[in-house]
């Protein structure tokens, strides 16, 4: 399946960074969002993606166009793919679904951007059930490569192997979903991490700024290029997983954790941490942000592209194949 | 407060990693292992960082000797700077601070390795209490500049402005943890996403190599250079911190973890994690993991130190200002 023509469904961030990776990739992308500045945040995010590729990819392909359709059905008309990133209220994506199956091809794809709604739920009024997926990515959308695919009971097999080809086919590590469960994979992990930082905070264990910290020059730089298990499996040593579970396992029942209890999400709660991320972070813009961190990542994964003996390494070596891909179009216009 | 010499009791992956990391910064070592494959194992992890340094530091300093001594007395003795790095019994951390006191200079800092027993508990049989700390380093200890700080009821002010002024001055990124806490900071996190890890494997939802999938290929990449609380600012737009708090807050209630049940920790879950583990990585010896391991996070901070216009950032930051201490002692021992 060759993807000319998209549809996306939402310009916020999401639907936003779709549409850059999507145009990056020489598709036509129709975009629909009703809110009065769509237009001018669907601009900001395509250009910080514009600053992004520049600095990423030494060849590109001739980018798609961008348009912004009237309505739902104006945007999916004559589109191979939908993307899907509207607010996450099953009721919203239901009627934008029918709104889609009205006017689109019966055999265009809907990838829903969902961050933890069942794709059954999701699939069960559709008229063509088979052709919806959850493609779940990560912000920023235009530069990180992970995408969770996850099917629903009604998914076809085929569109499973659609969609995980097309996401590489954009530079992208699909990630197939076994099961589906609520929040799929990474979210589980976020919504572990998050339960725990909120009592740390709430506690005055930490700061926001001190929790970041905690991250930032410790575990975040292991899980840049290897995730959990791998690394606990090098702690283990030459004896092995084995040694290492055998160490790490009855720390299960000690008093590690608060994830037991959750906090209370009271107005006292944001307070304390909203003032505390304007004292970590207030004195840069998000569009500041925003750029120190696609740079960052930007650094990272160009560093890791030259890893491993030139293989390039984790994220690296998606960026170091999909470069090789572009490079090869860019010779055969050229040839 | 100058260090010249130094002693690390215990030789394991994190003891060898301190003495690394000490002998690099012109401190001679004195180590106490009572195993009979210390030696060897003490090398290796030398072997390792030796290799990692010569990449990561275009200027060092002349290194430290490593003397191995025949007891915790001996390696102590004439000493300023003590790291206990033995395993987490607090029986055997108390009996060694006994044997330090017996023959250490009273002014001596004890450092404790330990990943989560309270320095309230180490220090309590202490003749001179106030010098213990915990000072939680993370693996590779000669890489990742994180040490988690932490005093106990007795330690003194001036210990933990010393422990804190010593770390930066190795190159470190020093976290003072502002209450004593079973797991500090940094592996309260862990122990979250460690848990939820246990359940996505036995359900069936992911393999270990899927899982590490998701967060290398996705927030891994973000953590390497902003945290939690930074990375969710930006994602609430210009909104900021409290539009993210009441778009994900709610969340907390919905059925996003199995983090309020603990999996039992059965021989079944570690013949499937174990299982999975050597499917994944089994092709690559522990030594060769160990050195990817090392050239990634090598790649990523060199990357990180010249993003953030030259200036650095993060891992990157603390990288750059170590490597400007060193090239000033250089042109110092040359002029």
């Amino acid at each position: 399946m060759t993807i000319k023509r998209a549809a996306v469904i939402g310009g916020g961030v999401i639907g936003a960074g779709w549409v850059a990776r999507l145009i990056e990739n020489g598709i036509d992308v129709a975009v629909f969002d009703p809110a009065p500045d769509a237009g001018q945040k669907l601009q900001a995010v395509l250009d910080n993606a514009e600053r992004a590729y520049g600095r990423l990819l030494p060849k590109r392909l001739a980018k798609g166009k961008v348009a912004r359709a009237a309505s739902v059905g104006r945007a999916v008309t004559g589109t191979e793919w939908i993307v899907e990133a509207v607010p996450e209220r099953l009721d919203l994506k239901r009627q934008v679904y029918a709104e889609v199956e009205a006017a689109a091809d019966p055999a265009a794809i809907i990838a829903s951007s969902t961050s933890g709604i069942l794709p059954s739920e999701l699939q069960a009024n559709l008229a063509h059930p088979g052709r919806l997926i959850v493609g779940h990515p990560f912000n920023p959308v235009y530069l990180l490569p992970l995408v969770e695919i996850v099917a629903g009971r009604q998914t076809s097999p085929a569109t499973v192997e659609a969609a995980g080809a097309f996401y590489a086919s954009i530079g992208m590590k699909p990630l197939v979903v076994r099961k589906e469960i609520d929040a799929f994979i990474a979210d589980r992990l976020l919504e572990a991490v998050w339960r725990e930082s909120l009592w740390l905070v709430k506690d005055g264990i930490c700061t926001t700024e001190e929790l970041d910290d905690a991250i930032r020059y410790g575990f975040g730089l292991r899980w840049a290029q290897m995730g959990l298990f791998e690394t606990y499996r090098i702690a283990g040593g030459e004896a092995g997983m084995r040694h290492f579970l055998a160490q790490f396992g009855p720390c299960l029942t000690w008093p590690w954790t608060k994830l037991t209890d959750v906090p209370e999400f009271n107005d006292e709660l944001v307070d304390l941490i909203a003032g505390q991320s304007d004292a970590q972070s207030g004195h840069l813009s998000i569009r500041e942000l925003e750029r120190i961190r696609d740079d960052n990542l930007i650094a990272i994964m160009d560093a890791l592209s030259r890893a491993n003996d030139g293989l390039g390494w984790g994220a690296g070596a998606v960026l170091a194949d999909y470069r090789r891909r572009l490079a090869r179009h860019a010779a055969q216009a050229d040839g």
